[in-house]
């Protein structure tokens, strides 16, 4: 019965890869507001793909990028997946360190380069491959399926949340299923079975009320670069922890058992150095391994300062005011608001004499864990060795997925968490790619799990 | 004699405010590499009207925009001046701050609005005022003038400082006199008799070795802008003490007398605080004044921090790298190479783990100290003392005149520095004004000046 649908998708794997493409041309630029066009073109791609599978479907508008719902209901008794993607990518600057361009998507060396190539358009399309492969080769999918593809996950997901909050009732399904994550190595298959949450913060600070000449008010006057840098330093130390009093005192380390299978995995500290940092040496709490400190301890990161003169040359100005985009990522039972407020606190403490300060909170989201021994869970290990040979690594994930939460707390659903990136596909990078094998595994894997839930029901 | 050539300053005051307008609308920024065109078109400008008032000129080529040379020699017996200004201009960032453009001249309430009206084109145009004047009255100059305008002075002044030291003989003088500074405050005159140096560079910060997802790598790869942070944090405390070792070993504080008499200027903090800086208090040494800290003390200073995601919105990136442009202002008898040095060696002493970097010298120049007992020096007083009705101050300036050191080290020649600035013209900021009675009385105090000393002679 498999057969045929996997026959399909290999048959129309070229094929898959082409239509790929043109969902890759578009620059649906969730965070740049000149990209609203593009996000629109996006979405009505995706119905459209929907619709002529025989899948209905509909745009669902909210403030911002609209989402798009696709169902297809008709395996009364089987269990219902809400299958989750998101169409929006990331900004592509620095856009000079592209080998291609972002948006003219090509294969080297059996990758896939284009902004989204993995992140998440590649991943997601899997799913409309595999429901492809099986409609065609079958007539019907073996279980019920509801789509809800967001164009926001970049930039906070508002839309989508808001969506599962106000109408969870036309969600209804028995678990969620999300390729939005990595493998742990090429050919060792993950499932993720915990998730970094995230809070993003802008820090605002002003000294002069105008811009001032260094030469003729330096000494006197406050600098808010330096006064931003003051307080940075002041939050996150050089040994990488958050100097942020009662930032760690809700962290739960996972159990010894499963620390010890995360020793146990395959990891080359030199190799991870230099294939994917790529840095004189890795950083961070000495006292952890680098897998506990990615999947399992709390961080702080800036993404970026502005203020003053940044243009060739030199200007000699103390600047009335300046900002920074400070993230931190969270775990296991941190709560993001509760964190932002630790930290708003402190950085408003540390105002240093004449700078003063405001902290916004961009976006914030709680950490996830996926209890690793439901059915569903267990029936996507299944599959996956079926496809790989191997049996699926349970990891984590550094990253966060907001809506994975949400699908928790208001549908009571869990997620499995099973991705078909690699660890050197350059997400919110310069030349993000795919692995083309793993794209056709990936639409593989999703037919398996779906024909073994089909079956097991 | 001298009233001829009052009397035709003041008979053509206004026409001289329009025709410093033609110059204002040049844009002239020499850090900028787009506005090569414009240097040369303001250089044309000065060279044409050196002509027109009989005055010989030429252009002076370089690596940069030109010199502009004016000369008249027929004074034998006389005392020979070199006029020195600068033709070019600051960036006009942040443009939406300005009231009117930048380069649409416009007066409100006795101003002159434009980038450029004070620093320097405004002052250095009351020099060709008092030519003409003096010119057009009487027929002659009461002594020798060479004139030197530069259009680097913003970026360093590479193309003068090489032109002095190649071809001093062009330059013999008896004196500099130097219009870009201020007066200490509306109607109390003053004369420079120090300026602070300065010792402009950027640092740059690499860790991985590119762009990387906060989420995936946050807590191991090492973060150049938090790194940058640290640094920064680390050569200049709290309470503006810059923090490297060395750096004040060769501070040498003015005498008792030069700073009792600085106390004894009418000073207000308060209103300095409210009506030139702006910000909740004043900041640095608090052992020193605030007149002592910006004339006779050095600082560092942040000008401007790249890298990582500064467009609207969240990006989760982890950059490969970053940079900050940084200065300090340094006093006799702190040498710009040695402290250069210095700051070198313990920025790269503090690199944080995992973050290399770089310090490059932007430019550096030496303080300088006039000596105020000379007779052009009490000559200029004089002169000030007839057009404002009383003594000028003997000040200094926080700010940098780098050429001035060069005149001292290669001509010989010590500078009269009085300018017609003030201290809320909003140099190198949007809003740049010149005061038009000071324009005026600029021109006035220039013409007795020089009638004064071809008397003496």
């Amino acid at each position: 019965m498999t057969e045929g649908a996997l026959d399909y998708a290999r048959d129309h794997g070229p094929r898959f890869v082409e239509d790929l493409k043109e969902l890759l041309r578009i620059p649906s630029i969730s965070t740049l507001p000149e990209h609203a066009g593009d996000m629109v073109r996006a979405a009505g791609w995706l119905r459209d793909r929907f619709e002529s599978l025989g899948i209905a479907s509909r745009l669902i508008e909210g403030s911002g990028p609209p989402l798009v719902y696709g169902e297809w209901l008709e395996a009364p008794g089987a269990p219902t997946v809400l299958v989750y993607g998101h169409y929006d990518i990331q900004p592509v600057d620095p856009i000079d360190l592209w080998s291609t361009p972002p948006f003219e998507p090509t294969e080297r060396a059996g990758n896939l380069y284009a902004r989204g190539a993995s992140d998440d358009k590649g991943q997601t399309f899997t799913f409309l491959c595999a429901a492809e492969s099986l409609l065609k080769a079958k007539g019907s999918l073996p279980i019920n399926v509801r789509f809800l593809l967001e164009g926001q996950e970049e930039c906070g997901g508002k839309v989508v949340k808001e969506y599962v909050q106000a109408h969870g009732d036309n969600l209804q399904a028995d678990f969620v299923q999300v390729a939005d994550s990595g493998m742990y190595a090429p050919g060792i298959p993950t499932i993720e079975t915990g998730l970094r949450g995230v809070v993003y913060t802008e820090v605002r600070a002003w000294g002069p009320a105008h811009d001032l000449h260094s030469g003729l008010y330096g000494g006197v006057a406050p600098n808010p670069l330096i006064g931003l840098a003051q307080v940075l330093a002041d939050i996150k130390d050089r040994d990488g922890h958050v100097s942020i009093p009662g930032f760690y005192a809700d962290v739960v380390m996972p159990p010894d058992s499963v620390l010890t299978s995360w020793r146990a995995l395959p990891f080359d500290d030199a190799a991870f150095l230099r294939d994917e940092i790529g840095a004189s040496q890795l950083v961070g709490e000495t006292e952890f391994t680098p897998l506990e400190r990615i999947w399992a301890r709390p961080t702080l990161d800036v993404h970026g300062i502005t203020g003053g003169f940044t243009g060739s040359g030199a200007k000699t100005v103390i600047p009335a005011e300046a900002s920074a985009k400070i993230s931190m990522r969270i775990v296991p039972n941190q709560r993001a608001e509760r964190i932002f407020e630790l930290f708003r606190g402190r950085v408003l403490e540390l105002a240093p004499p004449g700078i003063q300060l405001d902290v916004a909170l961009v976006h914030g989201d709680d950490p996830v864990l996926v209890p690793d021994d439901s059915v569903y869970v267990q029936t996507a290990r299944e599959a996956l060795h079926d496809v790989f040979g191997r049996p699926a690594v349970m990891g984590r994930s550094g990253g966060s997925i907001p809506i994975v939460g949400v699908f928790k707390e208001v549908l009571k659903l869990d997620t499995v968490l099973m991705g078909w990136g690699l660890p050197d596909d350059n997400l919110h990078a310069p030349n993000e790619k795919i692995s083309l094998e793993n794209f056709h595994r990936g639409i593989e894997a999703t037919v398996r799990f779906w024909e073994k839930l089909g079956q097991a029901g």
